[in-house]
């Protein structure tokens, strides 16, 4: 794709996703295209910072040895994408609700083992990056990202800068309360948005319906031999898919609880575009109408104020290591370079 | 304060602040002292496009009059606060939930009676612009304002910008929903932040014990002759003040909200700073002690990241005003000159 030496030098960066069960890499070239890949579970409910970090390290050392034996370049620098509060310096992660890092300092952590640059950014940030740059929200002044996966992420772009806020942890929407005394959720709090808009909460519910022997969950129940551990979010999804009512019915609360967030949020940051991603989004219409319809009917000044669309994202699962490679390429300095 | 011709020019300019109830205007410095004042009571509930323009332009006038009297120097230019949503040419109301403008063209219509450049700006935005110019918010790179008047105003300043999002109404905090199914609110939805945390929901909740002949409210019912409406929010700040246990709950539930809010925000917007203004932040700390607690149990990551600070607004019920005029001074571009 690139002639000149000093381009090729930085043609590949390394992408790394950091979710609560897995760590997935990819080689990612200057147009955002994934040339290379390796994943690793991490053991569930065992994200002790060292075995995370051990992960990380197989990972990217798989990817560098893929370059190698391919002939595909060289790697100029690795992106982490964490699912967790990315502090200001975007070395450390201050928290993760869903990890059990307590400001860690990846970066630094992670630098002694690996031989090209590293930046960590939160992985919401990341895919809402990858999404404004080759994705879903090209061409976009004011994008507001909202990543339905095991909790959710969130990420605003003003003008394609990142908003940091004041400490790197602004776009935590997954922690606004949405009911008063609500859903117990792992941060601690009750009532987060993320305990009625994520996969979680999506699971949750169908599970809950499964194990109280529902009419209603009798497809369901089927699809996973009455094993309500096995009902997973792409199991309902497909449920739905192939018109089973109930699983379309929990999809519609998970999309109208999206539409009431998002409503929240376009009173608070008034985007013009909402991307919607995170593996709930698989889901396509069946979860965004319903969004969609909630939004129109919540948001203040309606009929009298121009509207932000909500679109799903375009850049798959893939969105969080794209993002977080392509702007470990810009260091800090993101804004400043986004000819694209 | 200035020696040369030109500044001396632009050395005042007019600020006006358009709540649900009145217009006062001011004469306002270089350094945002008000060095004039004039003021209109609009009529309750007859708050048609026309009247209000009509009483603005008399305010004008009267400071214009006022000026020249007293040898003051020159007005060159005129800037509004309105209580609504100001679109991004920053000419038109769109939208106001406490007044009847929809899509009001109002620069242009007072443009045409007013001899100085006019610009308008949601009241919030300019009472934000006021403290981080002269007031509690000075210094701060990441700033939140919330405003508790009738409703709740809200902005954010960041690096000194107004963040006015895509479509000009970023910062529209008091119609995020805090309670599904909640009080209904004057723009049409349920559950509105100002519905629990502003001066109508303060004297709303007074009133309702009052006139359900609560024996918790005889204190109250005694300042005012037993004459529910006659209640106020000064009424009952000065009667926690003087130690009436109600009203110290009252405010204390009003606060108990408006932390939820500011953890809300904080999760969306990570400032450095909260500054709360408006009429009921008279209360101060019988206010904002409740709000802080609950702040501090409700956010996210508490004890592992930088919290922001909540204070109270140091420039009084002329915030509005003030900052409307000195955005005036700096049309579109105030981003560009914030030299002080």
């Amino acid at each position: 794709m690139t002639g000149s030496g000093e381009s090729a030098a930085a043609a590949l960066a390394i992408g790394i996703d950091i979710g609560g069960t897995k760590v997935a890499g990819g080689l990612v070239d200057v147009d955002g295209a994934v040339v290379g890949r390796a994943r690793r579970d991490t053991p569930h409910r065992s994200k002790s910072p060292d075995v995370v970090e051990d992960t990380i390290v197989e990972v990217v050392s798989e990817l560098i040895s893929l370059v190698g034996t391919e002939g595909l370049g060289e790697v100029g620098s690795v992106g982490i994408g964490a699912a967790g509060f990315v502090a200001a310096d975007r070395a450390t992660v201050v928290f993760a609700p869903h990890l059990s890092w307590r400001d860690e300092p990846l970066e630094a952590n992670l630098q002694r083992r690996v031989p090209v640059p590293i930046s960590v950014d939160n992985d919401a940030n990341a895919a809402a990056w990858a999404e404004w740059r080759f994705g879903a929200a090209q061409g976009e002044s004011h994008v507001v990202m909202v990543n339905l996966g095991t909790g959710i992420g969130g990420a605003v772009l003003i003008d394609g800068q990142i908003m940091r806020g004041r400490f790197g942890i602004a776009g935590e929407f997954g922690h606004m309360q949405v009911v008063p005394g609500g859903q117990r959720c792992e941060c601690g709090n009750k009532g987060c948005w993320e305990q009625y808009a994520s996969g979680n909460a999506l699971v949750r519910e169908a599970r809950s319906l499964m194990t109280a022997n529902s009419p209603m969950a009798v497809d369901l129940a089927a699809r996973v031999s009455g094993d309500a551990s096995d009902l997973t979010g792409p199991v309902i999804t497909q449920a739905a898919r192939d018109g089973d009512p109930t699983a379309t019915e929990l999809l519609a609360e998970i999309g109208h609880w999206l539409g009431v967030g998002i409503a929240n949020l376009a009173a608070a940051l008034d985007p013009g575009l909402f991307v919607v991603g995170g593996g709930v989004s698989a889901a396509g219409d069946l979860l965004l109408d319903p969004a969609r319809a909630t939004f129109r009917r919540t948001l203040t000044g309606r009929g009298y104020r121009a509207e932000a669309r909500i679109v799903a994202a375009a850049m798959g699962n893939e969105a969080g290591l794209v993002g977080a490679a392509d702007l470990s390429r810009r260091g800090a300095g993101e804004s400043a370079a986004t000819g694209g």
